[in-house]
């Protein structure tokens, strides 16, 4: 038997363990793969009881998951207290839900599980119980780190065949021209490239990077970025035998004919990244970690505290996040 | 009968003539309603030969326009040498293709046109005939002055029910950050909720305003801009009576259902508001300027050098210029 996907619980005053729950109730006709949990068993039971879905949850290992999964949700619980207070976080449930997490990236190191899917957190929550990470994927990161060197990870939203990348992520505009450097924009590109082929199976992957300025910078009116800093630093990936191309204008490379041209999009900030995939993909958009040794995704959404409990949140992107963990590790194409 | 629209016929070695000659042998097909050309006869018979349009081209007026049109194209010819050298741009053209423009508006400014409809030119060719305007939509500001007093030109993308508008436009993203004022996000406002009510016909309009950090600046933890100037200058334009709303984060703004609750977005900057109509319209987007005292609508894509002459350029766009300047007119809803 083929092993599970690590699912982590995430923040239990959120969204993810209803949306976790909701999709498991729906395993057959959505022909999911099994999957285990790690969180908190007895919370999950108070969580599905509130929702009103009539399932099993039971303590497994990712070794005992396959089995367990066609008649219960298979739960590595962690020790600890955890409250089913939705909208309200609870500082109390941070040890497990910052260990689940490490569980999760440990299994799959181990290779108990193939990937990890991560329901978001609520860094506020876990301040008090010791996390210092800037956030979920930086955390994932550290857990990766071999002989104490951590990996760079790259995060990339994707939508069937759109898949994006911002070189910068929650920073400033004002501090984007700053942070836009060849070095990372040449390290980003190695890691593009090398997971295109090795996690997506792209032979001979192509990237187009988006130009920082309005038109890439017009020949050099309309800032300089464009000309002095990104396009020797494609030059540079392209001498590694990396098949990079632009600076593109941001605006026309997202006209569909032409991102169909290649296989991702290396975008100078979140915005530029972010808003193709969102117009696009709805709310069926996933958030995959390039540049790990494990495969890891995530929902491309919040907590959304709103919801949490009522059962109305809507699991397109979760359920999104466990077909390209499938597709990824090879399961289903 | 009523009055036609005015075309410019924009640079000759671009495709802006080729398109408009497209769009007139299609003028039963499409159903079409009148409009006349301001350009150079000879030079657009040229080009149809060139082509292989089998259609006539008759000097005109604005007021026989109208019973021309089924016949002939109805051409406004001004004096002056225009050679058909498609992909090279020459200076001779320059008091033309000046000209072309400065009588469109004055004849739809005196109401013998309904509309302008802008095909695409290249400043660099002007410059020798005196041209000092930092583009297209400046120099039809300035046709427009009354007494001295140049309106405020706005620009906005538009396709179906997605409008957007970039507050800053040509200018380089380190410098958007200090273009990003109270006072300018006031006078944008004020022009888009005027012009939604009087040119689209929008009862009570809604704008949503992006914000200019990523989530918006997430309450000033990535960046101020958002909660220092932009929501303050949103407060002063609610107190006017404008429904406008946010900063909202940018990418989740363009997620359709999100976007479909506003009559138009405010963006901040050049990308930020054409990667969703890029994204969305595929080719057949169009330009229209707010602010102005006459409708002006321009297809959303330059002179393509390589294309002209060719016959393969898309008219998507122009033509969807031509119904948006109708619909903008009452002609077709």
């Amino acid at each position: 038997m083929p092993a599970p996907l690590a699912v982590t619980m995430g923040e239990p005053a959120g969204i993810g363990p209803d949306l976790l729950l909701g999709l498991y109730a729906q395993r057959e006709e959505r022909g999911l793969s099994p999957f285990v949990v790690f969180g908190h068993a007895d919370f999950l039971r108070a969580r599905a009881a509130r929702l009103g879905l009539d399932l099993l949850i039971e303590e497994a290992t990712p070794a005992s998951a396959g089995a367990v999964f066609a008649r219960a949700l298979p739960v590595v619980s962690l020790a600890g207290t955890v409250e089913d207070t939705p909208g309200r976080p609870d500082e109390q449930a941070a040890p497990v839900v910052i260990g689940a997490i490490a569980q999760a990236v440990e299994a799959t190191l181990a290779g108990h599980c193939r990937a990890v899917v991560t329901a978001p957190i609520h860094k506020g929550a876990l301040y008090a119980a010791g996390f210092r990470h800037p956030g979920h994927t930086e955390f994932l990161a550290d857990l990766c780190a071999l002989d104490g060197v951590v990996p760079l990870p790259v995060m990339m939203l994707a939508h069937e065949d759109l898949r994006t990348v911002p070189l910068t992520i929650h920073v400033p505009i004002s501090d984007v021209p700053r942070l836009v450097t060849g070095d990372l924009i040449v390290d980003t590109l190695r890691v593009m490239a090398r997971d295109l082929v090795g996690r997506f199976g792209i032979a001979s992957p192509r990237i187009a990077v988006a130009g920082l300025n309005p038109h890439a910078g017009e020949g050099g009116s309309i800032g300089r970025e464009d000309m002095d800093i990104i396009a020797p630093a494609i030059g540079a990936a392209r001498a590694e035998g990396i098949d990079a191309v632009g600076p593109l204008p941001g605006d026309t490379l997202f006209y569909p004919p032409h991102w169909r041209q290649y296989d991702a999009v290396l975008a100078m900030y979140h915005d530029q990244a972010l808003i193709p995939i969102k117009t696009v993909a709805f709310d069926a958009g996933v958030n995959v970690t390039l540049g790990l040794p494990i495969v890891r995704i995530s929902p491309d959404h919040g907590t959304a505290f709103d919801l949490a409990g009522t059962g109305r949140a809507s699991s397109s992107s979760f359920a999104a996040a466990l077909a390209m963990a499938d597709q990824m590790t090879g399961r289903k194409s």
